[in-house]
């Protein structure tokens, strides 16, 4: 059994690698390279996969995890600069991808019923990502 | 190949396990356990694996498919209250858990064209649960 | 300018008309009148009409339309049974058209910047009400 | 008859009156001050009012409003960080409000058949503004 | 008080006035003008104004209300060539405006609580229109 | 990590098998089968798995993923007939199922960081397919 909770954010972000120059990061992201930045409201989806607890009936207590959602992740990122404000993106390039391996890395040790299975995370209608704890260490 | 329908249904429910005192399930289910009850608009999505037949180009008739869930679940949960009015949940504390799972058993020998896959539960946009059929038996 | 807030509530509701007989309440009512009652994810958009405020640039902070919003409205309903739990509501039988009245009633007042123009609530995404403020006599 | 468009641009905002001091700034954005900004996902839905054109069987091509909307707004702003990179937003703090009104001063003048009836612009799915071009003077 | 119902159907249509020659309708209907055609998922919502009568706290049941909207147009239209097997549409070029102002002929007779208030047709989330009932005899 | 794009596309389209007869087909896909055909609102997502590329952040970059949507699937079938205007669709019955597998075809070879994952192919809300490259031989 799978359960998921969603949340929202906003945020602004640059898709920017410092380890290269003006033209490559320009060619590589394009307007998301702009140097004002720009921003989203992010959707984030975490998914618990367990068995259910036959007392309670649930996988996680979906209110819990939403509560460990906020205090590991959209508290520390809603409202934010994923640039420059957020002590665990620090040195991170702010791609989908780069947010949804950080945040499980936040999130994972904080579940305790159940274990995580799997992180959405939607920049827009448009694009999204979603991350199941593959590769870590590559 | 994956097909999947999805219908809506609004129904009254409230979580609670008798086996329990009032304290312990109001500590566990917070206001999902207030005396009146509360409600949802459900969206219930069955998904349906199986090969493409040659001749219909499909695995299974998605209006069949709707059929079959109207009249193993929407006809009987839509507009009643879950803890009192729906014979196969008698004595299941409607959790979305507990609910995806009652209707996995409702729904899986009905479905002859392809097998059943999935079972995704929808409560709310900020909660939702998908089952596989995994672990009946537990 | 008209500003707009909305927020979100579930919540079980029965309609019934206790001055008429159960042959009346279900002919009128159908399915909506099942004794055991249903609920809803309820939409709730509030929205004002004022001048843009010079010095702050807003008709009305929506950050405090939403707590003023929560406050008289949400925190007492969500969660909850609207024909038993909520002492505003007693006495309403409560379709859509009798609960937009009755909050606007609990928000006019509150509303000091600005003035309440709207309240527009959608109990599915098939079923919507909008309330301007007309007919409170009547 | 009313006939609409609707596009999305992705930017950066941050509140902040320059007339007034930090603490006055953030007692009245809170966290819509924060010094790094954030950002939305915005809707944009421009509404032309006029009669049917006989020969066209419409009010205004949509397909000419959208490049109209994309030539004059979004093109713009998209990417953009509203309060340093767009030239006809110079000077005005970003609420949705201030955003409405300047759209509009971009957008009016370019419809020339119908007229423009209405802006909504929406920065998150809580918070939307509505502008029919009232009190442009004030 | 203003009441709402919402349906969906999924039609196929092309944009073309015969009055014209192949040229002008390729220039002012571009894509839409293709020859085979193609289709939308249509959003159909109606209004209704009216008083809510006090002992039924409606002003119109929103499930009589819909079974109009299937009778008098979603079972006409649904999965059909707008252009080519709707009686009430014949002759008409079936844009979105046209279709809004010969649906409200088709309902305005029929309803008899309240009265039509507004006609909202959406024929992608990029384009809607919305119609009064102004203009019918120009 | 899994990385998708999601676009749409208007078409138009009609069920039917030419090897069997109109009563068979009739039988099969009913109002699908109605002769002048219908048609949807398309949601298309694509999605690419893959490692994150270390310089870039990213999968592979959505907006080249979103060009080779464009160029090999929507702007191929945006605004035609499904049935009548696509060559890479000629001689099959345009199911949803027949769509996503043929859409495979066109895009595997096309996608050269990462590899396709699975296609998603929306014709309504209620009716969606997922593929992921099985049976293809079958």
């Amino acid at each position: 059994m799978i359960v998921s909770a969603r949340l929202t954010f906003s945020a602004a972000h640059r898709l920017d690698n410092p380890k290269f120059d003006a033209e490559w990061n320009r060619r590589t992201f394009d307007k998301c390279n702009n140097p004002g930045g720009h921003g989203h409201n992010y959707i984030l989806q975490v998914s618990v996969r367990g068995k259910i607890d036959p007392e309670s009936g649930m996988v996680i207590d979906l209110a819990k995890l939403k509560e460990i959602m906020r205090e590991r992740i959209v508290d520390r990122v809603d409202h934010r600069n994923l640039n420059a404000d957020v002590d665990f993106l620090g040195g991170i390039n702010p791609t989908a991808e780069n947010l949804a391996r950080a945040f499980w890395q936040q999130l994972a040790p904080a579940i305790t019923q159940g274990s995580l299975y799997e992180i959405m995370l939607q920049e827009t209608e448009k694009n999204s990502v979603v991350y199941r704890g593959e590769d870590e260490e590559s």
